[in-house]
């Protein structure tokens, strides 16, 4: 592949003219010098046909006719596990290149993929699966190559953290924000892929790949919805010299196989880079044993953003980049989801005497010290919410204690419990 | 080169056994599956010889005697011009490849070299060259290959960011932030290379040349000296929402062969990732038309980082990574420094009735809105620190009122006149 690459330009087929196909499009032929456009499949490809695509180009709805053209990459932007998958490994096996967007099948197949195209001596390149225009893959397999990584975390899902902004700045409910990000496009009808965490759990599953060699169900990643954070959160997080974001993390401690990683709404210090991001940006930490935290900062989604992406990863194949040493992956059947943290609890409680003291003697008999307890005047007894901060315990005692707390008779609504970032840079 | 990877290891010859040469020397050893350390050249070898280096490896202090170990690799971690730079240049005629921290090589002498690399096939990398352990020459290079970019900025001067951020948070003076920062070993006996900014510059230098394709001599590049930044000045900047940061930028605007590059002190928003930026620690941002601002962080100096650097460069070139495109570099002389910025001027004076009224026609005369005047009480009337706040007018529209205020007979001290950064992120 890489020796035909310096008798012509680089041969590239493309699947999917949505938003980032057409952004892809005109990247690829504005980088004409080293490669060449040559097909593009769509639905419907003869009513999605542009004047500013050369004539050259054949517009197909077939997959077969499209990796007919000779093709050194295909560049996948469909989405979703199937049909992509499929053509994805139809492309692999006639020995050419794949450059993909897909999460989902990078996240479930990676590997196997990886493998399938090692084999074939083809690359396959997915950049823009996690953090859209940020270019955090190539960063772990190459620029920090040669660090022992331990944890990478961040801001992963643009969605929830456009949301948890607004909710931080306007005060806005989680509804009317949701609504808001709905209107702007920013979020799916059906956000719980967003909201609930399975989207941010995909990429951080590709990010443990990729900087731990480590493979990890998505679905084993625990994953908690940001749908119960309140404005009133974001009041006592304040007090604390935090917010709220939604964090992915993940983070090996040198047991082969092992991996704690975790996605949901967290406490972030007000000092943290992470507390910054605002909008729909992404941010990703890495950790090294010996570089220490590097940070990656950026815009995580848009046409434009992933397309930067995807035809730099193109344009690493054109010029004979080698693919990073691709495995073995070591399987990991369970992710732990045990962070030691200080823990944020908010309570709202029809108020009688003897709340306090019966939260204390829980969280005493788990021996688990009381940081802080903060109730902001104004609210009716009948429904009044309060916090209590806890200091770092053992995370399953802290689960306990959550267990039995949640089963006192005077919470009007579930306690909701976050983990509070502590180090350095506000990561754990 | 690469072909003979494949066959057999990567061998290693290095050059410098100092705080990054050591580190690197174990990263090396680490990554014994892919790389060989064969060689280590230092001053007095025999005296520095250490038993966790592996017996088989060669201590020399001649070069001929290193290069002719059959290197596949050379890095280069001496500093300085000379000899670094013969060495460099002996290793690539022999068809060696080289990684080096040495920014001032690569400042001065890099297209050059890099052309003689491409000749010779065999490579130049130099990721260590800017911003220690974090990956960005990588990421310009290579993840945003495909975007157009337009501008880098950032904190590339670690001791600075050190010497500020104490000033700051400690409200020590310049000269006891810098006398900690030598003994803590963070600043040099004389660090003139640091805070009068041509340390950064030469990085500047670098970025430039990796972003836009231009080659610009670093002494083109005004740099100011952090060493007139007061306590004062950032309690001023605080009433601005601001703090003061030694800001390293260089934009492009599309006519060929223009560079607009600064390095100097500046007041950057508190809301700025760059105001976040504390201790040694280094930000590089860089926009492109199509991704928008990327950010990159962590740790810009120290042995550990900067061998991660150092030997994730290795590693591309022992996993038969290409090199980017190199050049043809379009060389620039002049370099403008006039980037458009509201203004922030601190003028100290024996106060008497008028100052205001003659500084305000000066301004006026000039066509520039003041945006505020700012005087905190507390001063004796015969040193009396006051600021005025500039809108944005053209650079050179600035320059000549700043000049014509210089000239006015009431100042104590001469002013300080620093540009605000703007923008979404605080950049330019």
């Amino acid at each position: 592949m890489t020796d035909v690459v310096s008798r012509r330009r680089c041969r590239v087929g493309l699947a999917g003219f949505g938003t980032v196909g057409r952004s892809a499009s005109r990247l690829l032929q504005e980088a004409s010098r080293e490669v060449e456009l040559v097909g593009i499949l769509n639905r419907q490809a003869a009513a999605r046909r542009v004047d500013w695509i050369d004539p050259s180009v054949t517009w197909t709805e077939s997959i077969d006719e499209l990796l007919a053209l000779d093709l050194d990459v295909f560049v996948e932007l469909i989405g979703g596990r199937q049909p992509a998958e499929q053509w994805i490994r139809s492309a692999i096996d006639r020995g050419v290149s794949v450059v993909t967007a897909n999460k989902q099948i990078i996240a479930h197949e990676g590997p196997s993929l990886l493998a399938a195209a090692a084999a074939r001596g083809c690359q396959l390149r997915f950049e823009a699966s996690v953090a859209g225009g940020v270019p955090v893959i190539r960063a772990i397999e190459s620029g920090l190559a040669s660090d022992s990584l331990t944890q990478v975390a961040g801001i992963l899902n643009g969605t929830c953290n456009y949301i948890l902004t607004r909710m931080e700045r306007e005060g806005a409910t989680f509804d009317a924000a949701l609504k808001e990000a709905q209107a702007l496009g920013f979020a799916e009808a059906n956000p719980a892929q967003d909201i609930d965490g399975p989207d941010a759990a995909a990429k951080l599953a590709i990010l443990a790949m990729v900087a731990f060699g480590i493979q990890a169900p998505p679905a084993a990643i625990e994953s908690r919805s940001i749908a119960n954070v309140t404005p009133l959160d974001f009041l006592y997080a304040h007090k604390l010299q935090c917010t709220v974001r939604q964090i992915a993390r993940a983070s090996v401690n040198g047991t082969p196989g092992s991996l704690t990683a975790a996605v949901g709404p967290a406490l972030v210090p007000l000092t943290s880079p992470l507390a910054r991001v605002s909008g729909s940006e992404n941010l990703v930490t890495v950790t090294g044993r010996s570089g220490g935290e590097t940070s990656f900062g950026g815009r995580g989604a848009g046409g434009d953003p992933t397309a930067v992406a995807v035809v730099s990863d193109v344009l690493s194949i054109a010029r004979g980049a080698r693919p990073p040493s691709t495995g073995p992956y070591r399987q990991v059947s369970a992710v732990s989801s045990a962070f030691a943290a200080p823990y944020y609890v908010r309570l709202t409680v029809a108020d009688r005497p003897g709340i306090i003291a019966a939260l204390a003697a829980v969280f005493a008999a788990h021996d688990i010290n009381i940081d802080a307890i903060l109730q902001e005047p104004g609210f009716e007894a009948e429904r009044r919410p309060f916090i209590v901060s806890l200091d770092t315990a053992p995370p399953e005692v802290v689960a306990a204690a959550l267990a039995e707390l949640a089963t006192l008779d005077f919470h009007l609504v579930p306690p909701l419990a976050l983990p509070i970032l502590t180090g350095a840079h506000g990561n754990m």
